[in-house]
């Protein structure tokens, strides 16, 4: 039985990514030099298909990490000297959090319950952050910060780099790029992308940041600080041998992305949500996670259930792959991707099945 | 024309790896999660490959990452707390040395001339450096360090971490483990595999390092400090999604080079290697660079010539992509990968059009 994985990633692969695959081994992209002109084009068709499909303005560059993770740490290492705000709405914004504490940056963190968001009106006014960092979309919980929370925080700490984790969002989100310094992805998410590739869209405030704090003679990381990597990815290059596959396969799904226009991916996922939402607000033993339907995430739909083990072994024997809780809430919750290649008909399956 | 990839990295993939992305496709590593017990597997997979291909004793674990680069930075952000002595032999173990500066660590230097090899009677007997870095095969200039340099350099300095790059030598050398504590390679030299995985094989002593650096507050990093990610990789995890294809398919092709036999492995990279130096040094404008046969590396065979471009040009119209010289020596050198991927008759053949 073929599965389609709901999982919210690594997820199901992007529906054209074996063509992909195939043109990869064509085309020898496991053997060409890192440093040679077929992969800076590699690179070049990257960078711009993501610029067009996400309306990246130019003071912003891309580069290519193993994954958000270590964006966390290079934020923190290059950007940061003294001091963070965290909003942590659940695991992985508690984790780039903790990410600050381990490299010795007195961060402050604003905790919201789980399943909620933080305020930002408890970032102490006469606080004066360097870094505001900001989870759009909490893969742990399914709680979605507003993205006019964000800019609000902008308004208020215009000195403060803003850094936006859209780890399981992007491209979902209309981002207005002008009102924050930093975004980051991984692409095992919403691209549909095998892992092991995290990408980082950062500007030219962050890089004024990392020559001060260099200024100062303090250490912002090595080959791959930002003061390096932002010069390279310029030059469509990178400071260490990168995942030139993903790098490649990347910009193939984007290319398909951008032919299909961003416009109706947002739509299609818009649609998908609200039916498995009224699925779930349908259901005798599911409900929402996320109370607050502002903060109810699009792409991560959680629901609570005494029957998470049940729900998730009876799709599966359709060959629906459901994700189940993270964490303390691995047999409490089911999570359900609804990425870009999940198709429409998929996600009315799946929200018949959850129903009969 | 299909080519054949004789260069020093990214270089010919692994002759088995078409079917193995077609089982990775088949068996949806691209989506299956990172938690799973599916991954636990194909790490174990390649982690228990690993140590029978390599004979890696029980003490040491082997910790994933995105590159040998990547390791340089964690290898002396987990243990290393102020100084160490690296021994120079050409362009990237320089930039190891750089890693550790950058990193504020007080980093020694001891330098070849290019072509040579640095030394270990010029580490000042009275230093007392925490990490000698040595580069057992310097891809730049192909220059080899005998492994007796290194456990010599174990018996002098025992209370020193050794820590050896064998990015372009590994599975080829028989390292005597119990002389040193880290060793690291990438998998897009001999393993014949797409960039983006470093391997560091790592021992307890390491990890003692780490730990009393620990003790003193210091940070050691954050997700992939050392003292974690040697924890997880017992339990066949990682602190962040991997590049878990990456993983799959080194567990594929370490599996068919231990079907094949490390001992065969060995024994044709060294008949191959007589092979490419006979026929340089019979050809008319091409001479070993490095000129001491004890430091011949035997997988990156690097020739000097005036003719770099001509040469590399009348190849590559045959399908036999060569490397030109690294840096400085850009259009000097003509650099040969003899990796495990490359068989006896395809070196014979490049051999003999070198010669026409």
């Amino acid at each position: 039985m073929r599965k389609i994985y709901f999982t919210p990633g690594p997820s199901q692969l992007y529906f054209t990514i074996e063509e992909h695959f195939k043109s990869a081994l064509t085309e020898n992209i496991g053997s060409i030099s890192h440093r040679g002109e077929q992969f800076k084009k590699i690179h070049q068709h990257a960078d711009n298909g993501l610029r067009n499909l996400l309306n990246i303005p130019e003071n912003f560059n891309i580069i290519f990490t193993s994954s958000a993770t270590e964006i966390w740490e290079r934020i923190i290492q290059s950007c940061v000297i003294e001091n963070t705000t965290h909003l942590v709405n659940g695991a992985f914004s508690n984790k780039f959090y903790q990410t600050a504490t381990q490299l010795g940056i007195n961060a402050n963190k604003i905790e919201a319950t789980d399943g909620t968001c933080a305020s930002i009106n408890d970032i102490g006014i006469d606080s004066n952050p360097e870094l505001i960092a900001f989870t759009h979309n909490e893969t742990s919980t399914g709680a979605s910060q507003p993205l006019d929370d964000i800019y609000k925080a902008r308004e208020q700490f215009p000195n403060a780099l803003i850094a936006v984790d859209a780890v399981s969002s992007l491209p979902y989100i209309d981002i207005d790029y002008t009102k924050v310094d930093s975004v980051y992805f991984s692409v095992q998410k919403c691209f549909g992308l095998p892992s092991g590739l995290g990408v980082w869209i950062v500007n030219d405030r962050c890089v004024e940041a990392t020559l001060k704090k260099e200024s100062l003679r303090k250490s912002t990381g090595s080959s791959f600080r930002l003061s390096n990597s932002f010069k390279m990815a310029m030059n469509h290059q990178t400071p260490a041998t990168p995942n030139v596959l993903g790098i490649y396969l990347l910009g193939k799904v984007v290319e398909d992305m951008n032919l299909k226009g961003i416009d109706m991916i947002r739509r299609e996922i818009d649609y998908k949500a609200a039916v498995l939402y009224n699925a779930i607000n349908q259901h005798d033993t599911l409900s929402p996670f996320v109370k607050e339907i502002q903060h109810q995430s699009k792409t991560v739909v959680v629901a609570e259930t005494e029957k998470s083990a049940e729900i998730i072994e009876k799709l599966g024997k359709k060959g629906f792959v459901l994700g189940t809780g993270y964490g303390k809430y691995k047999s409490k919750h089911i999570r359900i991707a609804n990425f870009p290649t999940h198709s429409k008909e998929q996600i009315e399956m799946l929200s018949d099945l959850l129903l009969l």
